[in-house]
């Protein structure tokens, strides 16, 4: 097992609720990837159920109900992984629509907060005449990375990929609306990544644990893309992928439950 | 077989396309409804190789690749159906969110035409004082039947239930999106249904075949709306279901491709 | 659409229940093949509710209940499917066990009638030094079509792949259970095919149309092979797959029905 | 949380192998069942690269290769599931086939270890005149309890529900497998289901941890039954279900392993 790296990841919520409030968490490392739980624990109080299942995406899910009163959920996983960098290949090509694989199209229609219908025209301009294949995405990836300023409080949950574009600033998950809506926008299939990456070589341009990017499909598989860093990572943690940030969210809340404090962590074990 | 009717579907394109258009096709009654296909036959000129898939919310898609020049599609299909109306109850209950099923839960999310969690307080201030269940979607069918004119050209493929809303006016697509997204604020599941809608009793309000409606699940199964007609009917065909037009579309096109005409019927045979 | 060959395919079954006798049927051309279908139509006397479902192999199934007295039923259907020999490569490679596709794992268990654990001895003595790859996979072709004699009435729904070895006789069925067994003795997945086959070439060794055969998968993807008749052919329709034929099945019946008269057709066009 | 119990489950293999031998284990609490896994660990001697995936039965899967030498596993998971017994309900019914889920139907067919097509004739001598219901699977389940002797090394991998009927003896699979296929030859569905059974109340006729026993389809869902035991308990934990024992296994080994030491624990917390 050389090569591999030990990483332990996870986080503690606590808040308090003023009604029940039902939530979908999505915490855990996704299934399928190179990385493997070694180990892994949940803990919450007061105690409440919990119930698994797995979405559409293949996500994985955690339904609980948070009681009125205090809240705490705490979870925590020991993951190997690969050491190696996200991989990457600059000869890999686009495929022309008619090649894609049948479960991949889903990937190149506009979601919530990616319009790639309405920014087609810009996404012609700024990257039309670049040759197509994975350099093109890596040009829209340093185009959003130079483009949005990164800056936390300049988005909110309703901040789509075209609003932030606009602005010219948001958080990581603006960053990868707005470069799956380019890819989109060209016909390149590509989905919104949430993980955990931990920052092994001190290269983040910021602190980070959750983080959220992208990948593109090229070739005959998904390539990874982070425009909020634009940098091959080691160590990067996959919880759950999706169209955009509805499809994977740290925490979905039916109710009125207020988070008081969040802490997360993602460090080499 | 008696309280059955038996009705022709189908539809017929023509257009010509100045490059190789790959296109997904969405024509054919889905299954699991109660529906049962007697007969089905596709054409196309020239011929091209087609190729089925399911997509991720079950709907049977058709891929093929329009050629450059002209081109024809024809599908027809017989099928018989329960001669009943559209099945209502008004004691179906809204569920609390803990209690919906895990593979419902995706239609209480906003997605790109249904921007439930920007429309939240608008939905809130105009239906969170009406007592849950089966009746305030009623009231919801009822307020977007009334609250909207229907109006070819008054929407595009970029137009969100919020700007049809805004605008007062839309087709049946609109209306549809609008009533999943006021009942999805309202934490209701609610999920874009299309399909073809014969006129057996010459109610409809417009002439149309194809047709967009929606449903919402209460008590412990999905009901059928339609706040284009605001009327119980016989013999729908659901061709697919999804979060909104996205999901299902007649045709989804990557290319350059012009319909010249489409014509569509669904008539008791 | 050179290359391509339309055939009708289909069936009439008559016979009579003495009670409500519910069946499945798996008559139509599976879905994902290369081959379309351009039309299809599906006929019961007295009519009778159908209901349509995919089992857990992804075949297509159809549910019905043969109600009290006489009853037919009748399918049919025109296909498009290129005009190929089935696909062969000597090249293709066995895989090492731990290099199989997760999904294809299944395919290397015992089933039903193919007792792979039992007859391990056999196949290790009679295929064991033979070279890995597809070249075993022909020999074990040929060995099961010359072993076997072909005779109808020598074997019964009970049959399995080590009776029909022990008697040296049995149907196309025995003749797939028989191959399929030896392949996953040798630890090659090996799944049950059945379907339609058009004798165009006029070399079928006995009249058939529906018949069962099976594939076995080498390198990257899955091959035909036809031990009844030990020859690669055109026009081969597949309706399903299983482990055996518990999972194909023309018919299964849940009650007391009595087949009086069968015809199959699988036509050039 | 109260009505509820913790027990720490989990198991530790020691063995050798002359050459890579690939292995898929099936260890881990099921997904949907009403119990949390809190905890999870795994730990290899030497380290190994370990693969999740889900097979078609919804079962949790883990592939590794075992490597040439002396080699360890050890799982370990602490697991809270409520405290009430399996649940029973008298009045439950059999459903005529035609009324059977299309889900459920696969767990009517015969399978490796449960010819229920060869011994529905004793199937039907013995509990043909039964009425049905809930209280005909209990008289099978009571049948197979009294009818075989609990022995080790009365049976093997080879072993049939009919061999160990014949016999008269078998262990726990061999009872579940006998009622199973007793169950599908009066088309009542069932399926062996294969977990971790705590002594809780001190009841086990025989020490046991890693457990079979099988579940019947009666009424709506799928009700527990235990014909080893012929009792009801507390703190079952499934980690697997299928048709029959090859569907679900502690370790399916591809190649050359050796097993020396295997511990099992299931006790309260």
């Amino acid at each position: 097992m050389e090569d591999t790296l030990q990483i332990r990841v996870g986080c503690r919520f606590s808040g308090s609720a003023i009604e029940r409030s039902p939530t979908v968490f999505q915490l855990q490392p996704c299934t399928g990837d190179a990385h493997e739980i070694l180990e892994e624990s949940w803990r919450t109080e007061p105690d409440v159920a919990r119930h698994e299942y797995c979405d559409s995406y293949g996500n994985r899910c955690q339904r609980l109900t948070v009681p009125p009163g205090e809240f705490m959920l705490r979870y925590d996983a020991l993951v190997r992984t690969p050491a190696t960098l996200d991989p990457a290949d600059p000869a890999a090509v686009e495929l022309a629509p008619a090649d894609l694989p049948d479960d991949v199209l889903i990937y190149t229609s506009p979601s919530r907060y990616c319009f790639s219908d309405e920014m087609a025209a810009t996404a012609e301009e700024l990257f039309g005449t670049t040759p197509p294949g994975y350099g093109r995405v890596e040009e829209i990836n340093t185009f959003v990375h130079n483009h949005l300023e990164y800056k936390m409080g300049t988005s909110t949950s309703l901040t789509t990929a075209l609003a932030a574009y606009e602005r010219g600033a948001g958080v990581c998950r603006d960053f990868a609306h707005l470069a799956v809506t380019f890819c989109r926008a060209l016909d390149i299939p590509a989905r919104y990544t949430f993980g955990y990456l931990p920052d092994i070589d001190k290269k983040s341009l910021y602190p980070m644990d959750f983080h959220a990017w992208f990948e593109a499909y090229l070739g005959d598989r998904w390539w990874t893309f982070d425009p909020r860093n634009n940098d091959r990572r080691r160590g990067r943690i996959v919880v759950g992928r999706g169209c955009d940030a509805v499809d994977v969210a740290l925490a979905t809340t039916y109710g009125n439950a207020t988070l008081n404090e969040l802490s997360v962590w993602s460090d080499l074990a």
